[in-house]
């Protein structure tokens, strides 16, 4: 997979706290079903061997579709398991080792709610940057939205891909048409809903990255 | 540092919740003042930043006295700080695994309680084991002690160097003397300690592999 030609149009955050199938391995196959064309592993209270496993079993789903899989935070797991990258918070390794360790072939994504630190994460070797969070969301309540404004300003300064990320869904989609990103990621408004597939399907046809 | 020559006699593992001294960095220089000859960062509830940035620190004691640093479950953090290696729990990685990813120039421990998982873990590429607990203790109350005969049993049969823990202290350390370890790992009775560098030098100065 060439880490220069991923289609980020409709990123897929994990979460297996709120997810509506028994299964990870079953949610993520049905928002890939769905359209999702990316998709990040993320883990936080499990053992390493624990999200080892899980990242291998959801391997072969994302590799069967063709679609890649990023994991959030552990370079090792990622390694471990061959995955496409990682994603990193501001809490995580910083870019700039990640890339040392990782070398140039794996996606590295980064977190920034601010012009300042996207344009760090940039220079610091991100090859994509997860904005927000854009909308009120329950999953990370510490953060204060990113407004419209600052996220368009974001994509005209970089020339990274920008997926806008938080609180995204059928309500708030299209207000993200016209502000220059390459895709929306999204949690519970896909992987929460009864139907995983047609909720994906219905977010990517209301999302459109080329409106005016 | 070839990984082949180094001496595991006194093996300290870190615990910030239980150590004498205002900071890590404080305790691990005392302790290797005293003679702990191999440095294990253990660290679980804290963020991948923080874990790496108390890496980077306690590297650069553990470079400036010539001692090695193994890090604990985290090949991430290990890579990205160039620790010497690494340990690995039952619950951490597969030695095999971790081995196809750090490379061969990596020491990889991995804990042990019977002759079976020793065996295994031998076999899947570690280079020493962590085998315990060998005494009863309060940092891992869950697993019953490993008999000094199930110890020399393993000695005897593995070919990797040995290192006993769990409960290890001044008055049971010479128990050890003729079982076959190459080392005993420590915590509390070095870092719980007033003074962490006398209470490492008199456990080095009890503890003597080639008793008979």
């Amino acid at each position: 997979m060439n880490k220069h030609q991923i289609d980020y149009t409709l990123y897929l955050c994990t979460d297996r706290d709120i997810m509506s199938t028994e299964t990870l391995e079953q949610a993520v196959e049905a928002a890939v079903k769905g359209g999702c064309t990316v998709v990040q592993l993320r883990e936080k209270n499990c053992t390493s061997r624990e999200f080892y496993e899980l990242a291998l079993s959801v391997k072969n789903i994302t590799d069967y579709y063709g679609v890649p899989l990023i994991i959030n935070d552990r370079l090792d797991i990622a390694a471990a398991v061959n995955a496409d990258g990682v994603h990193l918070g501001q809490k995580d390794l910083p870019a700039n080792i990640a890339r040392a360790v990782l070398g140039e072939s794996k996606i590295i994504g980064v977190s920034a709610n601010n012009l300042e630190a996207a344009l760090k994460a940039e220079n610091d070797g991100a090859d994509y940057l997860g904005v927000g969070a854009v909308f009120a969301t329950g999953t990370k309540k510490d953060t204060k939205p990113v407004s419209t404004e600052s996220l368009k300003e974001i994509c005209s300064q970089v020339k990274i891909p920008v997926v806008a990320i938080g609180g995204i869904k059928r309500d708030n989609i299209t207000l993200l048409n016209s502000t220059g990103i390459s895709g929306v990621a999204v949690i519970s408004s896909v992987i929460g809903k009864p139907d995983i597939a047609s909720a994906a399907r219905e977010l990517k046809a209301l999302f459109n990255p080329f409106a005016r």
